[in-house]
């Protein structure tokens, strides 16, 4: 933190906000915001990528084996318990069932931000009052139930920045920027059409799957800039994903504001951020392969005012 | 319940299960059952019947306004709670966000019950002993975890009972055969390959999502009868979900054993069973544009050791 | 509810609220209302009650067996989870241990509401403001965790309504007012002083420990009328207890406000209100003994924040 | 952990278990061991010992900041919900409520270990199978339920062996034997009685209340050595507390077993033991009045089928 004022530090949010915003453009009433440009057009243009019929599940484990260090309330790896184990019924004692239930943070593990997510100066995505939006009931409006109805299967696109600099993992304090992605995309030939959706890897969540290192894997990352938010509104992507806790680089980079990138992009553009994916098979797959496109599908799960939904997405390569 | 012994009401899911048995195929090892069967051809199948670009998503609300009536421990709607409503941090009161989190069974609204939901004789799928499986600390074996890893993307194809009787819904105690689904499959033109997945339509979730009454929904309901069990082996279905609780007519046509199909089907054929789907949109769209075949993408979350896992379905024509 | 204006219905309440109100009688900082009464001659007088060393314990069951119908979300019986069952370590198989957990709403079964359970106005008990003293961290200001740090040990005095009136239970629309109350002191002989708890026994806890009917229970239900707020207030007791849902008659005498009581009690009093008492057998003994008067210690446990807290109340006479 | 073969190590555990049983003493049916012991004679010396109506709560906080470091998976912190903030129904806008939830380990900060919580060679306390007592259903014997039936109401006395050395806190691998609670006791002219309960103070709470050291807190921490176990048997306690997190030295004298005298006491003795009780406060009332002994009211909540319960107990000099 720092002694600037707090308001001022935000202007860039603030004029970035304004001039990228997406209020209005799907209508008044909208509620899921850039899911919308996964059209009929976007289905078909992720089916089209299907050519190997191999795919890949991106989701962290479930469990007490998650990333999460449980030492932020609400933030906790899920706890799961069994309510039934082989359990038979006297009047016919052949017959065995288990059943089981977890105490799940929406934001555990591999995960959409909803529209409802961060706000600022009382207004979320398209308007919404947050005083109307947010109550202990949860968000009666732009909620992932929301977002949960719209079929979420399109064309994905990776861009490998940890392969495409040649390392492992990037640095903590790296941010991404338009022109590495402009770099990235055009050194594996790959364009993107509005629609797509852009899953980022930066080898940071090494930290977990190889090291073990929860702490580092919540602390300081490596992520997207906050001047790739014009970038992604200019190629109208449906969402952006990445293998780190926020997308965005952690702290951010001007050290005074706290996710900026979230505010622009889920207030302003109304656009969704998938975070703790997993991507390093996919990457490898996709280098072995020559081709970083697939078919993404990846719906969250209607949770009726949910914030957040954990979920198990799919690239078809 | 009749006064038959139990063990002899069983004989028939005894000889079944040995006759339709899958174990071993995949290996002593596989914890996957009939989702081997989506292999890359599979894959490639499904992805192949997207044409129009139309899509559906086919979970229930996970919430209060759910499918469970709340009376049974251990089947209830998910409990929602805020841990965070518009927070702001001291230093940075510019940013605000909200987080929450559920109490969620994992057998609540839409989802695949795992490999290790049921058994008998002291043996799960693939010969996995009880006792080793299953514990406190959930499926060690069989779970949805193992299920969750499998890219479940495949071709589906949609049995509409209801619309082929012409009736709204079937009446409580139809149990759907072999016969009545050639028949529609003929009607509708449609072939089944292996490795597809077969959604199969009474119009009983119209007991919840039309008359609200989820007594009705809950209760008898129309599904497969037990003989349907050879013809999803013989065709090598890799999972077969229902618009009812339990896929299976329930109570059983024999009305002496509990849940036969699902006896036979997953711990004896390794087959994923899928309760709770909502179908009325996708049928009318099927019909609408005379296909019953689409791609269809449901991987379960992978809740570690899980018993069962809610999802949200993606239907693509 | 009647067409009545709301705001008009509560003109009692507010003038109660302002006649009765104890606000700064202890201090602008405290929290604890009433409880303040309980000093040491109270704790001393509620010891020298002591004299057969027979004791009740007047919880309710805290399981799936609870007076809770489910129905409500927020209010629900306990859901109660197993992590270890009979579980040994692989180092040290000899040792065998068990542990669980539960999923508790603060209000279930036998409880306290605490000072900050409702308010009116914006402001809780001492003039708390509302948006200060709640969030979605719980009770900043006047929550269980403030009253359970004191050492709730006093006289208590069974008032027995349903006895004196000669019936097993009272009917559901009965108001009990304070000439009924000092009608049933004088006739059991019994007098109190500032600083002891009245136990009020209507016998309509009987719908659930005889007739198992939880709507019943839960429905309307004989109780306190809002008569008795200045009654306690002029004879100094330091909590009210019931064997019903809400201490006070519901619904209200008036039909038009909720809970008046309540409001009256806890807002303007920092009179704790306790719920869903078993007072059966202790009325039994009491009757048997012909003595109503016992020692009472009933504190709450410390949730941080909480609006109540579930307890095992214990007199002994 | 050593080498030696665990079953020998627990020779002296099986020797001390048999010699001191009191299974069958209070009938074949017994589950709520040496309460039995707290009898109408307890109850009214316990009443009797309350002279200057100074009261004590020994609970720790049931929230966030408990004693737990949330580290070990059935073993945290309870998280607490509101699920009502100053809510208000449309049709009485005036009238305004809170409501909240907890999901509470049953062992979480300050509680009673029920006589279902360890066992060894398969059977609990009074010979109870442990495959009959203990499933996914919680413990069908021996629960915490049937012990939070018992009006938990004696005489209280605390050995203070932390002043009686002069010194803060005990070092953590200090095991308090019979002589120095002899000595002790002598040097504060306290006797012990049948049905009393012993509250053992080393000052290892300090770790938390004063460092705020949750890890040393859980770490090795002084306590009872399994010597005191005949020691408890012969004076006939009813329970035993202390200000650390198993009552016992952890780990074990021997440093062969785990947790040898809840192993005794608990299976075989059916005494209850009492952890993470906040004595401090109440220490330092004692030697002001030079005065050891008080009234101790400490009953468990009624989880049903709970291993142990949380709970706020009361000291009253």
């Amino acid at each position: 933190m720092t002694d600037q004022h707090p308001d001022a530090a935000y202007d860039e949010v603030r004029r970035l906000g304004k001039e990228l915003s997406n209020w209005g453009r799907w209508g008044a009433d909208d509620e899921i915001g850039t899911l919308n440009l996964v059209d009929a057009a976007a289905i078909q243009r992720g089916a089209a990528c299907v050519r190997d019929g191999v795919g890949f599940t991106l989701a962290l484990p479930l469990g007490e084996g998650g990333p999460h260090t449980n030492e932020t309330p609400g933030r906790f790896n899920p706890h799961h318990y069994m309510t039934a184990i082989g359990m038979s019924v006297p009047a016919s004692p052949f017959f065995h069932f288990s059943d089981d239930v977890v105490v799940l943070p929406l934001n555990a593990a591999t995960q959409w931000d909803s529209l409802a997510h961060v706000h600022y100066e009382g207004l979320l995505y398209n308007g919404r009052p947050a005083d109307e939006a947010l109550s202990v009931a949860g968000a009666a409006y732009n909620g992932i139930d929301k977002q949960a109805r719209h079929p979420f299967a399109t064309r994905g696109v990776l861009v490998d920045v940890g392969r495409a600099r040649g390392v492992d993992r990037l640095a903590p304090d790296v941010a991404i920027g338009p022109d590495e992605v402009d770099a990235v995309l055009e050194g594996t030939g790959t364009a993107v059409h509005p629609g797509d959706v852009l899953l980022v890897r930066t080898g940071h969540m090494q930290t977990f799957l190889v090291d073990g290192d929860r702490a580092a894997l919540n602390g300081p990352a490596p992520g997207l800039g906050l001047a790739m938010a014009p970038w992604l509104r200019a190629h109208d992507l449906a969402a952006v994903a990445a293998d780190n806790v926020m997308v965005e680089v952690t702290p951010s980079e001007d050290g005074a504001t706290i996710c900026p990138l979230h505010l622009v992009a889920i207030r302003d553009m109304g656009l969704l951020l998938g975070e703790f994916f997993a991507l390093d098979a996919l990457a490898d797959a996709c280098a072995a392969a020559g081709r970083w496109e697939f078919q993404f599908v990846a719906p969250p799960l209607p949770f009726t005012g949910g914030i957040s939904s954990p979920l198990n997405p799919v690239a078809l390569l």
